[in-house]
């Protein structure tokens, strides 16, 4: 397996794009993807809305997904996805996204997500399936 | 209880501001919010990212724990969300997020939110649990 | 389609069949399982465990995802549930989890169940992907 | 905080009594509850029902929610749980559930559960939420 184009993979999902991911790293054994916390992404009292985690753990549980595809598979789609929120990030942060499998087969793969802060805090805990399209 | 003021609650909400959410119905029996789905709101393909899928039933949720909190209590948190991705919509599509009530206690409430397009089909639904503060 | 055998839905899985599970209705619209909650079933204060209303609403999902498997599946098997508790139930209650698909596909059926008392008091809810093999 | 009493733990939840759940440790950092798969606790085909899987982490998680109550509290409760399934286990197996906390809070605790046979292949993983009561 050749090193995935970390951009490409973000500019190919427009959300990602508008939402400022970066792709850090991205393979089999774990995909990191940062982002700085703006205003914008947000919940009242200006800290990480929990839409903005739950799309922010999706994306870097897909990228697993998407990277760790069998042979001829056209791509993959989340399917379910459910996440615990835990603390707080204030507008400003350096967000961190790491995902690890639980899974990697031929039909799904199966993500873990914990978003941090940069000094380790723990935000958002995040579990979701990959199929395999 | 008197009628909440619908632009209110999303201005408050800078994440649901950002995305363009607008609130069309804000009760204990029901929560509507629409939207029109925007190219960047999109994943590979042109679809409605999940993440946004997810932010779209938070936000609405969300909504209802906000209107249904006991005398008393500060506001709401999401404290876990579950979602499962059913179908797909192109950018252009105007989605109807519905939660309506599983419980309403002092201490949570708890929502079930089904994402619909305009013709009724489902895209996505979510459980969630919102905590109050 | 045919009418299942509801007997033998609940003998061929020997979990549901020692809890004592018992197929009321399982058909492509609606599964309902009924099941007298006994003593042993029950969690600290002789109320319903929560692990068991799970198994409960498992066995429902499952037999919906089996009734509804396409033409030359092989089964189904649960490949994720998520379970929101909302009521308490005492030892000797008549429980009910009644399903419902929210997709019937190729690849997945995906249900939401609810669990309910005989006067209809909700006890938990559940949604759960099931696999076709 | 002393020592709990394991025997004591299990035999306070009937159903945990009812399916053989062993403590084998309890505490801030970690929860292990073991078990032997018995026939009646296996699915269609000889294996590890996926309710049987979820009872085991839901009672493994809520033993780490009790043994980490903040003082004063009267007990705690489950109020949401999601699983993954990951692979199969058959009759006979020895099931090991390890739950590590997420969070330890003073009115919620979050805790993620493995379970794993004897030889470490991953069973099943579980996250959910225990309320303080």
């Amino acid at each position: 397996m050749h090193q995935p184009d970390f951009a490409a993979i973000t500019s190919a999902v427009p959300f990602a794009d508008h939402l400022g991911f970066e792709v850090i790293r991205c393979d089999a054994e774990q995909v990191i993807v940062e982002v700085t916390l703006a205003p914008e992404h947000c919940t009242a009292g200006g800290t990480a809305h929990g839409g903005f985690l739950m799309a922010l753990a999706d994306f870097t549980g897909a990228a697993g997904g998407f990277v760790t595809l069998p042979a001829g598979a056209r791509g993959t789609t989340t399917i379910e996805s459910k996440t615990n929120m835990i603390g707080t990030a204030p507008a400003g942060s350096r967000l961190r996204a790491i995902a690890t499998p639980l899974h990697i087969g031929r039909r799904t793969s199966v993500w873990n997500t914990r978003v941090e802060t940069a000094d380790g805090k723990l935000i958002s805990q995040t579990s979701q399936t990959q199929f395999v399209l």
